[in-house]
């Protein structure tokens, strides 16, 4: 079975992995207090030239999205999101547990507009009787969202200059930022994220680390409060060095964008490979979770050889099926299944 | 200034506030434990035909709203209601501050379907994912809805067998169930509902208590587990009689209905001469909220000298306005409405 | 049977049943926002000498002390209290309910102390691992305490100094305030509360309400929070003008304090029959709380004729007895009590 | 310097490190749903003589104990623990976070005993006003404790005992169960655990493996609902299958009892050290964690070429220190130390 259905099977690259054995016996700080944890904090704040950023690193996605955001919000404040947004889905009411609403916001894109955002806002702060409503305090976004969609530039500029206006926290949860920044249709790089939010993070699971995603903090506040928030919610790894071992090693010499981009390269070949051979897609665009649409005869063919997601029953025979690429999927593999499909 | 912009203007019917004058200098054992509340609970429990419930009073709304939800779900489910819900809109996030999300359902109608909340059951119970997914474990409805329509008995029946197929609670939000029931379009009596839900409120606040909400719980798990819940959340009163006398009061000779019917027939008035003037309404209905549409021009006319609720701006010119009658309402008031309109 | 178990038994004094009946059909603003509310919050304002204090009603004691803990704290932030703190012990875990800990200091006297205060908080920020350490962010004490007993002008300047200096807010629970500034031990009157605290409450359910409780706020930052977290913990009363009847009636003309005095007044009467006739108290006060110690055979004599409360049972065939007077204490009830167990 | 200040200073054994390594560029299935995870889980199930036990596997300390609890717990429950409990004192209030108080009981040897446990819950179930307090729900113990102490079989079973009489569930904390069961002062071995108890860790992170927590669930109940609270929380690791790796070499074939017994004999050689140099302890156990009393002076000196945790200070001159074994503690270190304690 050739396994395309999500962007972390395996585990790390093999720097990571013998950095890590490198480092296993030295005796180390406990709590993320470690040189490694300090050098990669320091590597990052320059890849993404902001040198005056926080940084933290947390295990896994869910945990980070759940203090990140009860750390920034009031206790009568929620967080706007996408309605197809991981925190409003796929995390067991995470964000609900630490007492905050997640505002969804309808979308066709998997993308908010500043548009939206305002409207809300606009009518949170017109409303006579917005006592009895949920204030937004802050806004999630995701590069690339959850199907796959990439903010410009300009998209993220407009959200963020309403934010502002209106005293909300923009959130960036870069799960899959570093596929995002390599896809041919991005016009920002990593450091260019620092300007454009508050808050976002730098993925490390799904971008060559056996676990962790990086949090770059720019908001002052957000900086003071979040170590404890990490400590209460169960966040804080007692050999957090691992960490700081892992995040050291993708940053050290660009290792990181360039395990992105094999991925967005091959992402690009996967779709071109799809569309050449007349299939439509869920969701048009070149980032690493390619959504083509299968008639079901065509999805369980295929399903005898590679394994990929089943996202969405179209209901009229036809499927929205998700094929990943990631840092560690081998193009021989990806050219196999684009043989397969032009038979199907 | 002739008032009809809620339901909850006045204080209380005389009756009511002779019986708290009469008590008042009684010794009542506090927390409710008192024999005021003892007969109250007895007299809901005759007149709902449901010698089992339990009954037990609350202060406020919101406050039963999150003391009922919260006693009956466990931490990673979630209540399933109307996108126009109370709980989902108004009531400041109460419902995520006690750690559960509301899983909203788009309505244009304030009711849900029984094919709506199978879906979303089956949706979750299918999903291979479902461990990521919040658990729906209740639903909520209100008779009347928060825009004024009304539940048939089939309809009800239809939600509770869906209920009771996927193990979810049904909670009634009766704040305004008195004026639902009198309403010419019910075919629902009180000692129904015992037997098409799990958990219901009979609303003391807008139909003849100075305060006060009755729940009558039929679930086993729920009926052992409320008291504690109620302490927690803060909304145990100490001089619990007053709820009990209030209630008492309100359900010792029919007065409870007697008001309800009041409200209700005037609403039927006040429908009626709006259409008769040639109005439409936002959702056409005979129950205590009436939501007729005004032009902007006939709004701000009609406000020289009445006042009324602004429900929803249609960005046309023209407006969604609200006008409620109570059992407070005084029928000259709504006649000479019906004469003012017909002139602008 | 002469009850003494508590001091909420009755209702209200006249003054407040005939100012709510003759508001009842008053057409008020909901929610607190209505001109009684206004006009009480004014009177105590000027009562207190603040007129920089934001004043808000709630209905209930549990209600208000988890309404201004959880508006006042950080997720990460405890209160610090005696052991025998209400919120400590008799709140179904309410405060913790809304995720914060009760830092409990063990006491003998009910009362804490400044230094008692500097240790927890030199501890917490001396420690090099105060990141895993609840941070204290609030002190909560009661006047008078949950004992009786009285904290002095001194000992609150004395912790008022420490709260300032570690930054952490002060919250006085007034449920008895204006007992203790009765009580004959006092050296403080209500205008001295606002310069010695950062929020205080000034008790009705036990001095003359049918309920409430008014919050007295200094705080900026917590005037500003506040009613968000009233409304979102179910604590906002719909007829928000009962609040504003009841706490304008009782500071009118001084009735509130006139009531508090007739408490304090039968209490020392209390106080000195029962020392008179022997018996020793488990905390020797002149407060409303009245605790001799009485063998078994005393109290159940006495238990033919009086209601008391079994407080603590000292394991050695005597046990600590609550007597309480309130603003409803006939006095010759007292006169036949202490003429009783003269007799025992 | 040569460390002994705590227990988790390096990663993880050769084997560990090479087993992640080997399964590093398979392609697992995540969330734990991997066959590393299930043969692991089998194997403890296997060495705990409990076919029937839930195994889970999580990654942190705090994280695994705030699940756990939060899970068992109904909101109005508490969790009794011994003053000095990881739960009550260095987990910023995570517990508290997730609603729940600690119940704290005061001890000197840093266990319960049947009887204070049995106490607290005959307080509660004999109080009328019960209703106000909060209801124990589960009994936390750690083994070995927070400062090195053992609970005997016999002390568990009173424990256990109570536990079951008043519906209360028992969670064993074993952070370091391996070093208490090799402890010689040990009369438990890891099968006894899922007879004495309701749920109970099996620690990795200081005893063998990078990072993970075993948990196994004996509770039916508890069975049922962990895996949603783990997600919820944000301790479900993407990459699950790290954890099942490591599990699998430390049980695969007795590798934990070996690194454990490393660590205890060393225990055992610091001890008697110390105890030879004419030094007394602040608890005198034979576990991993040496608490012997140092002057200033010679903590100091010991501190120019040691390093070591000050626990506790004497406020006489006297300190606490904790020296730790782990299983990466090299014996020339210790008998380096117990050379150097001779001569000061």
């Amino acid at each position: 079975m050739i396994r395309f259905e999500c962007d972390y099977l395996e585990g790390a690259p093999v720097q990571v992995i013998e950095a890590i054995a490198k480092a296993n016996m030295e005796q180390n700080a406990g709590y993320g207090e470690d040189t490694h944890c300090e050098h990669a904090k320091e590597l990052i704040r320059h890849v993404c030239d902001a040198p005056e950023a926080k940084v933290a690193f947390l295990v896994g996605g869910t945990q980070t999205n759940l203090t990140v955001i009860a750390s920034a919000l009031k206790s009568y404040q929620g967080v706007i999101a996408p309605q197809t947004a991981h925190i409003n889905n796929h995390e067991t009411g995470a964000i609900e547990a630490t007492g905050h609403k997640v505002l969804s916001i309808p979308t066709d894109t998997g993308k908010l507009t500043g548009e939206q955002i305002r409207e809300v806002c606009r009518q949170y702060w017109n409303d006579t009787h917005a006592l009895h409503i949920v204030q937004p305090g802050m806004v999630y976004i995701s590069q690339t969202t959850e199907i796959g969609t990439l903010y410009s530039r300009r998209e993220i500029e407009e959200i963020y200059t309403v934010c502002r206006e209106y005293h909300v926290l923009l959130f960036i949860d870069g799960a899959r930022l570093g596929y995002g920044i390599e896809s041919p249709e991005s016009d920002l790089k990593l450091n260019d994220f620092p300007k454009l939010c508050d808050v976002f993070t730098i993925g490390g699971t799904k971008q060559g680390a056996l676990f962790g995603e990086a949090v770059v903090i720019l908001d002052e506040t957000l900086k003071q409060e979040f170590s404890y928030h990490v400590k209460q919610r169960g966040g804080l790894l007692a050999k957090g060095w691992l960490l700081g071992v892992q995040f050291e090693t993708l940053f050290a010499d660009g290792l990181y964008m360039k395990l992105a981009k094999h991925a967005a390269d091959l992402a690009v070949k996967l779709h071109q490979g799809f569309a050449s051979s007349g299939f439509s897609f869920y969701v048009d665009h070149l980032t690493n979770q390619q959504l083509p649409i299968l008639t079901q005869e065509q999805a369980k063919k295929l399903g005898e050889k590679y394994s990929f997601d089943y996202f969405a029953d179209l209901n009229n025979g036809s499927f929205v099926c998700r094929f990943c690429t990631s840092w560690a999927t081998q193009e021989e593999n990806v050219e196999a299944l684009l043989t397969d499909i032009k038979k199907i």
